[in-house]
């Protein structure tokens, strides 16, 4: 079966309706249900954890029988397992669509199958229809299920030879203004800045995502402070428009998966030092960036501390996807090369 | 005046004459003495300290009255001066030269000037003719005039958060093969080799400059070995096709100059991290070639300890001029953005 214009059409009007939904715990999903003739019968999406999947959100909208041979068009394959909303294969059938397409397969190991069920039922099935604009839309939440936790991003200012700060502890600035901003715009991207306590104490940062004339952008990370020092009361991190979290702990996975469960899907890590060398010595990093300024310090304050490689076969080994010019300094991007542990493992 | 094509032919002839004599503390110069018709009535060419200077070499082969109207073309402004062996301004005079045509100015305070002497008693001077491949050839001996020392290069390999080795000492192999050949070709480039003595105890390196194959290459720079230490009887540096240098001393400056006076002009610092700090701290570094690896290590083992740097303001600042994918690996190749000292420079 070949799949018609105006079923394609109608993907992408899934694709645009799915992203009413929050971004977070769950993913974003939309779905359309269009007569045998194309003409578009419905329309839904999902609205957050707990609250009707898209197909059953359109199928609502509809009275009894009127979906009978009806195609519906979903950008994420039906889940096949009765969760906090009963599988939505089965709501299909029972609505008596003979025609189903789907964008993304559902990686779900226990809500995976859907597409299967119907076909055993004798509902046609295609497939991957706009796959690649339906997995960019669910980058972020597909990164989530496969890890099983955030996505992690740590980032630092480095001097070739490694340095975060002078010996003095003055590191304003390491880098320039073009690597600066950089940091702003891939912040804003995030859905999480976090630091440490060390960092909050010693440099009181605001954490907001800024342009480069200063302004607030409008997409603003939440704010995390990990340690069990507290922090202050009249800190900058508490005036920032998002309500701060503060977690009292050291238990990275930990805190991962309550930030997961907070929506959490990309964090970012600013440091400082001691922060970024345990999640690195944790395996909890997916993602590398170094601002490396091209200057030499010396001395004890370094960008990176234990990371618990004892010799050279065990070194963390990255694979480098970008070297890129910002101004003066260089921004690397890297990966470890070898894949970094899932939400189960523990920083020891 | 113009130059001639004749005169231009007789410059490329002299520049080629001057590589007969040695590199070293004394620069190459060659000199072609023109007839006034353009046949060549003789060559020379310097070779090295305390012999002939290339034209009087030339005039040396010349019965008394033959130069008489003559042109001399040479690669060097003749000098001015009453060195060892006399100015040379004064012999093309008292010899009866009527045209003289050379490629680079003399860069030396007591010897420039010899152009303006010539000048001045009437004879027709032409100067940089062909200057772009005099320059070339004496790049490293310019270099030298100009800092009062030979050219230092400090290289190191290190991982991208600035460490040499991992906590147990083992850091064979940081980089790749692709890079670690990159620094056998610049190893040849180089007058000499210099390692400290902890490098000679710890790695007992061959510091030969070798092929990928493990051939020994044409050109092999002199090994170098600083510090109070001594070298065991059988350290594999003994070896080596060229007899080591041994400086039982800390006194970098006293040891560049006793490199100098044994005609070394481009110096190759290969560490280790202690002898590489030192050289920064004591601002005695042209040029730096990082070869960072895409991996992460940790631990106390830096690439460069201390280099006196206490603030940030006080930062090393560095000029990137590449940046290069050498397999896994980048080569960043920088130089201090402000001067590095010059010979009297103390380390302090
Ligand atoms: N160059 C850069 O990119 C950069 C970026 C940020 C900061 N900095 C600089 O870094 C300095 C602060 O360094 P820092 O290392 O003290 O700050 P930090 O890494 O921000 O904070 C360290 C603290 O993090 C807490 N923590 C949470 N989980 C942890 C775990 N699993 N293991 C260890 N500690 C954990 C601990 O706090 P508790 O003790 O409270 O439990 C620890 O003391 C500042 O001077 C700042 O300017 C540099
Ligand atoms: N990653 C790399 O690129 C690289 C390159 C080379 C070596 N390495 C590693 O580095 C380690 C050796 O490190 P290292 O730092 O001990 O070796 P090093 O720098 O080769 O030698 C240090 C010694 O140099 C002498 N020295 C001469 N002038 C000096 C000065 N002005 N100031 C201070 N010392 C001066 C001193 O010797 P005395 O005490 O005898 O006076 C000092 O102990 C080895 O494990 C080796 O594998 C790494």
């Amino acid at each position: 079966m070949t799949v018609r214009d105006v079923e394609r059409d109608a993907m992408h009007r899934a694709l645009a309706l799915a992203v009413n939904g929050p971004a977070g715990f769950n993913p974003q999903v939309g779905a359309v249900i269009l007569e045998p003739d194309g003409r578009i019968l419905s329309e839904g999406w999902h609205r957050g954890a707990g609250t009707p999947h898209a197909e059953v959100d359109a199928l609502s909208r509809l009275s009894p029988g009127e979906a009978q041979g009806a195609t519906a068009v979903v950008t994420l394959e039906p889940c096949n397992h009765t969760g906090r909303t009963g599988p939505c294969a089965q709501a299909l059938l029972a609505a008596g669509v003979s025609r189903v397409l789907y964008a993304v397969d559902d990686p779900g190991v226990v809500s995976a199958g859907g597409a299967d069920t119907l076909r055993k039922a004798g509902v046609e099935v295609e497939a991957g229809v706009l796959g690649d604009e339906g997995r960019e839309l669910l980058s972020s939440w597909l990164t989530v299920q496969r890890l099983g936790r955030p996505h992690v991003t740590v980032k630092w200012a480095q001097s070739l030879d490694g340095r975060a700060a002078a010996s003095d502890g003055t590191s304003q600035w390491i880098t320039g203004p073009a690597a600066r901003q950089d940091v702003h715009r891939r912040r804003a991207a995030a859905d999480a800045i976090v630091v440490g306590t060390g960092t909050v104490l010693a440099d009181d940062p605001s954490l907001t995502a800024r342009d480069p004339d200063g302004a607030l952008r409008a997409d603003q990370p939440r704010p995390v402070v990990i340690g069990e020092r507290p922090t202050p009361a009249g800190a900058a991190v508490r005036r920032h428009p998002r309500e701060p979290l503060f977690f009292s702990s050291r238990d990275l996975p930990g805190v991962l998966n309550d930030l997961r469960r907070e929506g959490v899907q990309r964090v970012f890590v600013e440091g400082g030092p001691t922060l970024a060398s345990a999640f690195v010595r944790a395996g909890l990093v997916d993602e590398v960036l170094a601002y490396v300024a091209p200057a030499l310090l010396g001395g004890p304050r370094l960008a990176l501390g234990d990371i618990g490689v004892a010799t050279i076969d065990a070194a963390l080994r990255l694979t480098l996807s970008s070297v890129e010019r910002l101004g003066d300094d260089l921004l690397l991007v890297a990966h470890p090369t070898t894949a970094p542990s899932p939400a189960n493992a523990k920083d020891d």
